[in-house]
């Protein structure tokens, strides 16, 4: 999938520092190593003894975060970090994070990945009680949570451990207050959080290992779903009363598409995952053919995959063009523009004459997907076999993944056999439900949230008020989307 | 007095519109025309039908609110603005107004003009009940009282009303709710605000009546202190509860320097209030001369009515550079810099072997006087003979004037006699408490606050911990200065 | 005249330091203190040793040179810079100056402020010996009629001093060699030239003294018409070659419009010269009133001399936002826009019930005049007396000054008494051509080009083909003016 | 090769169009899909019917041409484009191209990729008759010596045809004039150039064919070595006076690391030259392995063709960061960076515990597979056996390859044996120079320049001036680069 079809909103960042000259530029190469998770907008808070210093815009990291901005946060003790996906508007830097608020009991900054259940119900609550937002994030919510708690709570932690009680659905927050960053991840682990240490013994929190490994930093372990845990001058507390309560169930979708490759989610490696996913594809969708290529570049790892268990040549079909950014900006004159053609090119000699098989992570609406078969063919191809690593997208989800609207989902509306033609191959494999559970590898196929594909939701579903506002943010996107991508 | 050293926080501007095409327009000229009370941010928020669309961000208003910008405005059937004074760290965009919120009752967008005094006591009650703060803002504070009365009062306006109990201290507020606009100034009215009609029939709300005549609407009226005037599809209405509850006490200092001279302040024009200052200077100071000149730009009125009143001609002593903008970035090499050089440059044929009587508005820490008097020796003047248009500054103003910490203020620290040596000038004369009236041409001197001179104040102060709070900013906007102008 | 209907092309100016750290800077506050001689584009050029270090870009001085770009230009023993006004569209990036070229005998930087007669003659004969041009500005001329020069000339001052021979027309130029900095002027004299010396020694070359004033400099002498002063390690030599083969005929209009009132420009002060043609208005033109105004800024001086002469008080008539930057951009809705509105607002108290004087420094197409007037009558003067201290314009200049093209001149298409009506005053009067040369107060009225205004060029005129490509600039520039101003 | 170590100078494309709204469009996505050959600057010029407008500055094509930029350009019959790799100073700007001048038979716009080696002594001729150049580029050179031609050939082409007779070395250009688009090749052929035709029937020029695929446009063939093609409204015309003089040596490199893998040279495929030398390398220099693993991007190619002959298994070594635009901007802070690090980031379950073939284009300084060597040990791969598809740098290139200078090339100063010390492998081998002939499938090892391997030049070298300046010209970059990339 090459074309931005489906989202996730956001990747969190936090340090815990011993040098304090540098927590901002160790954030800025967290966040950096992040972008994958949300290109929209980005921001990092730096806490000086108490002092916070922030900035926050649209843009990529390498464009928000110029050397004056930099040199704006100057030094700290701590800073934590934020990437995000969301529409294009004006108004989209209000929503951009982390947030900074004050309260009765200082200042208090959060990142927050994920999406709440209830956010509908809490904001009600809370504005009824006479409370105002500047933001429509859920993670205003969760910081009125927490600071309503705090009034009584003994500490920050403990205002989040009670706060949990409350808010539902998927969260991994970093927090941070004028002396603790506390990390938090909801009890079904929806979403990915892990934590490690740098050789000058700063403690790193974020979304994915790879960004660890960016910032130099070994990997200690992910937080466990349900687990607070709170960096100070003290070292490491954990706090574990929301552990077990459910049994996890972790986002598969991080394993087919979100998470960088090289990252490790919850012990398993997502490149792993991947190539395990292909693997199946080739048992369960066999074909006689030359060639198996990838889309890339989430399709890459897959079609190794496939092309190890199938004993079929890997080779390398498509050259994507490297200088395509988060938004390619159209020069604005009236060309017929194709915008596949842009950002990918076939390379003819790995595919003239040959039967392909073509392995990609997903298929949303198909005509991403029908315009790269036609590039396949026009160059040469004979045959074209496609082969997605995600089962049909067929139900909305609500814990953070942006997945099209039902009417769009091509699955929703179409048969495997019309799906087929629609987007112009010879054969056309998904992978089943059932060997999703081979990705990582749990005996019995549980651990992980597939309510994308499956309709069987781990928690509550919003209530209709709420999924009403989730459904027009969502047709809101589209159109963004749709002015900007096709 | 020309090289910034007081400064007022803002300028608040609102269109009730016939013209849905225009209203960002026409707010973009209003602040436009505002520029003058505030250069370090600047916002637009305009309703379309219930959908705030806003851009706010630190800049001039020809600088932040570029084409682009203004398309992604929109059309509307209202909109506010807000020109802003402020210090200029990274961190001033979040205080940028208009404030947008959303409360129980939908929308609400707010700009602001004035200082609270009790701001520190209605912030702490409010933290207590659990409530967050985005920004260091009155105007947060404010919008908490107004959404709080929300919950129970019919109406947007009956809410303003009924908070306006709570909120003490200077306020001139524009108001926008989905389908209201509404006006407010204390009852003390200290900050200025009227409202007048476009030829279209679109309501204008200010807070100069030069910004009416640059959008091309007729001046209606002063809005009086205590009232609240409602702008809705139905006309207009007033609510004049807080009314006549204590006698007005509009600030001096906007005759004397903050407003436009093109401006009528309460009915009288900010020109002739100056040009009878210097008047009034030349009976209280006379002077054996050969020609009277003003600083550029405010001193230039009172500089006219010195020069009739006197009978000795009135002369064009400097040119200003007119390409100096808000800020003057230094081009970063070490070059032994004078600021007012730069700035101003004097006609050397107006002042040379003549006897000069120099014409400021005020004398802050003196010495930009001081450069400015050896400006004029250096070109040949044989005698300088200095006049205030402003009594001494003595006291901290707690109602939106930035004068400079009473140990900057030069009266504060020396007679008289001393100034006139430390600024270099064979005589100094102030106009005196005693004349002040004469500007406004009240009968007996009522009407006006004149703190900054007198220590008069007409409300109670600011508790200990917010003048500490007050004083802290202080110290910190002077250092920021320090920088920028010296 | 407020609306930038007329346009000189440029200002020039260069150091040859003693402080090396600072030549970047000096040239950036002199070329600040230009910066109302072009607003279209600036540059300089830092002669470090031999290496040269330019930036030149559309914009104001303050924008283009950022402190990155100063750090860029270095340290350095000679500098020189360029401010220019011309046409806005993106390839005017081109002929932005100084040029910088590298030729046989090194590196040579020219800054130049005119325009040649014979540029036209000049570009075929250099093409046909297959001179290539890569901007379409007489300074590229001009630069290759020094090399062509320097090639047999044993110094760069002599290879100028043989190229005045060729170039004919207004050139006040500054020149900047490896080791010399070379100025010369024309010997006509159409535009001004001059230097002085600062306290530590370092040479400075401007095109108005004004700019000496600003980095501090002592005026020395004006360069005189056909002089080639020359600044190099050994000190200060000057050829005379060229000097009194004509009489000197500096623009009037440097006087009327161009210059600063601070200046002074061939000896004389601008200032001085203004009220002067003020004070002859009142003579020429005497009438019954009770208040002068006059148009800011370029009106004032003048007005002050009407009102000395007559006797009548000098008033403050207008407030210009001190905001509009060289180009006030239209936010891009259609409002109607009143760009004479926005730009001037009256003092109703001044001119309210009055009889009116309004002086301005010139009329050109006259619409403004009319709009400014109408201001005056809505704010209620009950006569309006139009003064121009400049007769009217019929003729086009070929030296430098960008006045309309004859079809727009309100003066060439209607007698005094229709533009009287067309901009709707009471009374209409003009300084006659006879009392031009009061404002410079030479004896007989020798000494100044009034070409513009009396058809009589002291120089060959350009030929047909050259006069054409002007016109067609003209024009050009007139469609820019027309979106940009109107 | 991940770190830009080596650098070309240009990419070149043209439209001579039917559409006339889209010229600017097509070159834009032309240029885009050759960024890769030159990352500093970028520019476009559009040919409306002889009017020349242009834009080029410093950046990548997506930040240049903005949609305001794009705007500007507006219509036209033609347009050039081109994009450049330079240094990074502020005068940059005046090296971009295409150069625009205008000569006595009109306008003329250049495009060139490619070094000159007579360049010197072409300037100086040139100077001595009193040429100027406002660049230090070959492309004025060649520019001066087609005008001159111009002055008596019948036509562009003729001049081009005549001027190729004077200039030495490698060139690919794209020329336009008032009516004719041009394109020519030197004869040796040094620089890839090809030509094709869109389906409305516009003619496109560009250096490599993917830039007639982002287009739309069918390629039709390479254009000769030494051949110069003329379009314009009567078609297509060819000049061969030049072709066959010499035998073709198209730059080895081009196939090696230039080229996208997508592109056809010379009609082979880049990707299957790259494969194929991957064959070579498993066949020169087999190891008994469990996994093939390539640098991306430039690696990965050649990768595929190791693990296929060597039946050892291909693999996803690294994933590289997607969002390192062209330079990766530093944070400012003193953090220990590590560039590698923050590119590349090992999938460790690839690498853990196996021997691994890491496969790489070539190799320059060597520092960067240091680092890259050591990830891999970090993550615990058993062996590492290094294999370069470009043999040992040993000699620089004259033809614009821009490899680092011979001081800091590792092979001319280390064995083999030392290198594989230095970078830290198991073992080291590097495509041998007998095999090169074998990328492109020519009988002999014919048809190819591979100086810089080999040392012979298949043209006349510099001159000592030259080459002076052309090794200063070096190490200036790599002062660059070094405080860049390092």
């Amino acid at each position: 999938m090459c074309m931005n079809e489906i989202h996730e909103e956001c990747g969190v960042f936090g340090v815990f520092g011993k040098e304090t000259a540098t927590v901002a530029a160790t954030t800025y190469y967290g966040l950096f190593a992040l972008q994958h998770r949300g290109q929209e907008s980005c921001g990092i808070v730096v806490n000086d003894d108490g002092i916070f210093r922030f900035h926050k815009d649209p843009g990529l990291v390498n464009d928000v975060f110029t050397p004056q901005v930099m040199a704006s946060l100057g030094e700290g003790n701590m800073a934590i970090g934020h990437v995000r996906y969301g529409t294009t508007g004006v108004n989209d830097r209000t929503n951009a994070q982390p947030i900074v608020v004050n309260h009765i009991k200082g200042k208090l900054a959060l990142a927050h990945n994920g999406n709440l259940v209830n956010s509908f119900e809490l904001r009600q609550e809370l504005e009824l009680q006479g409370s105002i937002f500047h933001t429509t994030s859920d993670t205003e919510v969760i910081s009125y949570m927490i600071t309503k708690e705090r009034l009584n709570a003994p500490s920050i932690e403990e205002a989040v451990n009670r706060a949990m009680n409350r808010i539902k659905g998927a969260y991994s927050l970093v927090i941070m207050s004028a002396s603790k960053m506390v990390a938090a991840r909801d009890e079904n682990g929806f979403r990915p959080l892990c934590y490690g240490i740098t050789e000058d013994g700063s403690y790193i929190v974020a979304s994915e290992s790879c960004a660890l490994d960016a910032v130099g930093a070994k990997f200690i372990r992910d937080i466990r779903p349900g687990e607070i845990v709170v960096f100070d001058h003290e070292g490491i507390r954990t706090i574990t009363d929301h552990c077990e309560k459910v049994k996890p169930t972790i986002c598969i979708f991080e394993y087919i598409y979100f998470s960088r490759p090289d990252s490790r989610v919850e012990g398993r490696s997502v490149h792993d995952a991947r190539v395990k996913a292909g693997a199946c594809l080739a048992m369960e969708h066999p074909v006689q053919a030359d060639v198996v290529i990838g889309v890339p570049d989430s399709g890459l790892d897959a079609a190794i995959g496939y092309a190890r268990q199938s004993g079929i040549p890997y080779g390398i079909g498509f050259i994507k063009n490297k200088y395509i950014g988060r938004t390619f900006i159209s020069p604005g004159q009236k060309v017929r523009e194709d915008k596949v053609k842009i950002k990918l090119n076939v390379i003819a000699e790995t595919v003239k004459g040959k039967r392909v098989v073509l392995v990609d992570d997903s298929i949303v609406r198909g005509t991403t997907s029908a315009r790269i078969v036609k590039l396949l063919r026009d160059a040469g191809a004979t045959e074209v076999h496609m082969r997605s690593s995600a089962p049909p997208f067929l139900y909305p989800c609500f814990y953070g993944t942006d997945v099209d609207s039902q009417e769009n989902l091509i699955a929703c509306n179409h048969t495997i056999e019309e799906i087929r033609d629609i987007i112009g191959v010879d054969s056309l494999g998904y992978l089943s439900l059932d060997h999703l559970s081979m990705l990582i590898g749990t005996p019995n196929g549980e651990g992980y949230c597939a309510s994308c594909f499956d309709g069987k939701y781990p928690t509550e579903k919003p209530t209709e008020a709420d999924k009403n506002r989730f459904e027009n943010k969502l047709s809101e996107r589209r159109k963004n989307q749709d002015e900007e991508s096709q």
